[in-house]
């Protein structure tokens, strides 16, 4: 019989069944505990489990008390944003690895926590940032790390998804977002089309953010909505949000990048992680219609540029890490990319290697959060970003070359399979 | 005989001659006298107003000689960026109403001398922000009068546009950009978009733009580009052009709006305006193909917003005035915007009513230029925008109800003609 490695389920919310569901199919993982403060959910949880494996895990309501647990290798948390990294940190410390849903942090210093903690215990923090393993972000990828675009020099990214139904359902639904959006003011949830940017110019790896500058529009969203559906009387219509409805944050980078994110969640409008690369030598924006991209390649003498729709051509560029995953059946929700991230991470506990998102990612991607909030507090001023690696970062080789590597080299892991 | 004012014009480089060659066809005016430094722009100038009209302007060399013409009443500047603002500050001192091509500040003191030359004269002067008078723009204007957008948050605008042929050539072309872009570094070309969303959210007119931040990227495009085309010998190959090839900005408004520009001319990339509107109640974005939009009226219960071709309904939504110009015939270059933004300067002109762009929004306008070189220097800092109406936007009146009349009230126009 294969051999199981157990793990152990923190945050069992509409996102964690969802992530659990998809987790207990990847190949070799046990869920042996599972953990949510509210009982139901925790309940929810186990029959989960027991549905699918027959096999029913152990219920906590404390995630102190299951971390005790010395059979469980490695916790996935999906609680809430602003306890992310203290169950990180404590997961660490208690001897597991860890990973953890996405979100942004409510402090640097619990960023700094993480990442002693995995320092000191050797053991490792991933942030499950699944839009790094979408398939027009690989592409992407595979497309600038093979000099398709030049030298990359700006980037874009947002968050711009209506929520409002969520937010304003946050304490029917127990959703955290309301109160964030209730008490916080700026770029809440920056990883989504930070992630993949930071991997396509090797922040950590050569590279680092430096700076960062956020402002905030005023905050009108989320109460005509509540007025529209709610109406009048209902106690929050006309609660003031702190929450502007669109956080505009610039970012720069060591090596001279710059980054435009757009936090766009309380007004209404269609979805889209806003993407956008731009480089010496071609452009790739996000559209409705999945992207459209120019390389000055396509051009041609005294015509106008023009674009190009990505998804046409997505086939020719196409990730080796998809090439193979279309081959064995693309997987759950999100367009499969939620599988694959969670796969890196058992890759990586199974194998006891570096996970491709490292505790100096996700803190530096994390800390984002509350450095915009202070810096929109501060009318835009420039603050500065840590660097968590502590220098490492000048000179820091890839860790790893597994098949879900994020890094340059990884591409030789396809070349010799080829071979 | 129609009665005919008398115009000079200042400028004749291509876009001088080409604006001088649609300027002609309007109704009312003549061109009295031509300026150009360089002899063979301004005897150009002579030979375009001789062939269409048959009757030779007076030529000049100095265009302080020009504006000692006590029978012409106004003059046009299309003229380097950098001159802009002095021609306009001398033509008004000289008793002339004067309008100026686009173009950012290189000071703030250079902005406030066209204000006072402005207030002190009586004369005005006028940004020809032709993008105000787009097609899309004023169908987008309108609709955002009329409150389909509900309350307006947000907006984004650019000015993405590869130059790198042009600037490139400056020296050979006597073109501007060049020497700008190896100088400066910021938003240096801001108005085409940032005009037509000032006015949108009024600027001047009970808000006004209170603070921007600036950050640029690295430069790196036109190397590369040099290298390339020109190659390795070229004498500016390498030179180490201070502008960045996409520089981002924020800018923060009185009543809480925000706006994100970027400045992107060095880099491979098809034509963009990047105009987006965001409101309480619908969304705008210009894509490849025009537009797309989404209103709340538009949404289906329980389905995901989505996006629809603005280019397919825009008829629904067209401007009065747009309206009335597709019946009289569209005219000119790009698009017909430009001899409607001349046409309301004439108009202004010989009805001797304010223009519908006035010195204040021309000041206001310019002037993110020279505040974002010194943003994007001190590392995004935020700076201070000027109230160049010295507090009275706080209750300033829309100035007249003409057909070019980019304020609310002047729908009114259309509203009575109807009758």
């Amino acid at each position: 019989m294969e051999k199981k490695t157990n793990f152990g389920v923190i945050g069992l919310g509409g996102r964690g069944c969802g992530n659990l569901r998809e987790f207990l199919d990847i190949p070799g993982v046990r869920v042996a505990a599972v953990c949510d403060k509210y009982e139901d959910r925790a309940q929810q949880g186990v029959k989960i489990v027991e549905e699918k494996t027959g096999e029913a895990p152990e219920m906590y309501l404390d995630y102190k008390e299951l971390l005790k647990r010395e059979d469980i290798e490695a916790i996935l948390c999906f609680t809430t944003w602003i306890t992310h990294a203290r169950i990180a940190t404590d997961s660490m410390r208690a001897g597991k690895h860890v990973a953890i849903e996405v979100g942004g942090a409510a402090s640097i210093e619990e960023c700094w926590q993480m990442v002693r903690a995995s320092e000191e215990s050797g053991k490792f923090c991933m942030l499950l940032e699944n839009c790094c393993y979408d398939r027009n972000e690989m592409a992407l990828f595979h497309m600038v790390k093979q000099g398709m675009f030049g030298e990359v020099v700006h980037l874009e990214g947002g968050y711009r998804h209506d929520l409002r139904e969520e937010i304003t359902s946050g304490r029917e639904n127990r959703h955290g977002r309301l109160f964030n959006f209730m008490h916080r003011n700026g770029e809440l949830y920056p990883t989504h089309q930070l992630g993949p940017i930071c991997k396509l110019i090797g922040v950590n790896r050569g590279n680092r953010m430096l700076t960062l500058c956020s402002m905030t529009s005023k905050s009108r969203g989320l109460n005509v909505y509540l007025r529209d559906t709610k109406g009048a009387d209902y106690d929050i219509t006309e609660y003031p949000f702190n929450q502007g409805d669109v956080t505009t944050t610039m970012i720069r980078c060591a090596n001279g990048e710059t980054i435009t994110l757009h936090h766009d969640c309380s007004l209404p409008r269609p979805y889209s992680r806003n993407y956008v690369i731009e480089g010496t030598r071609g452009i790739f924006q996000e559209n409705s219609h999945g992207g459209e991209y120019f390389l000055d390649t396509m051009g041609e003498k005294g015509r106008e540029p023009q674009f190009y729709p990505f998804a046409e051509d997505i086939e020719k560029f196409e990730h080796p890490l998809w090439k193979k995953y279309q081959v064995d059946g693309v997987h759950g929700g999100h367009g499969g990319m939620d599988f694959l991230v969670m796969s890196a991470f058992v890759d990586s506990v199974v194998h006891h290697h570096q996970p491709p998102i490292d505790v100096y990612d996700t803190a530096a991607w994390m800390a984002v959060t509350c450095l915009s909030e202070q810096s929109a507090a501060m009318g835009g001023m420039p603050v500065p970003i840590p660097d968590f690696t502590n220098g490492m970062w000048i000179d820091r080789e890839p860790y790893h070359r597994g098949i879900f590597c994020l890094e340059e080299v990884c591409m030789d892991y396809f070349e010799e399979e080829k071979q």
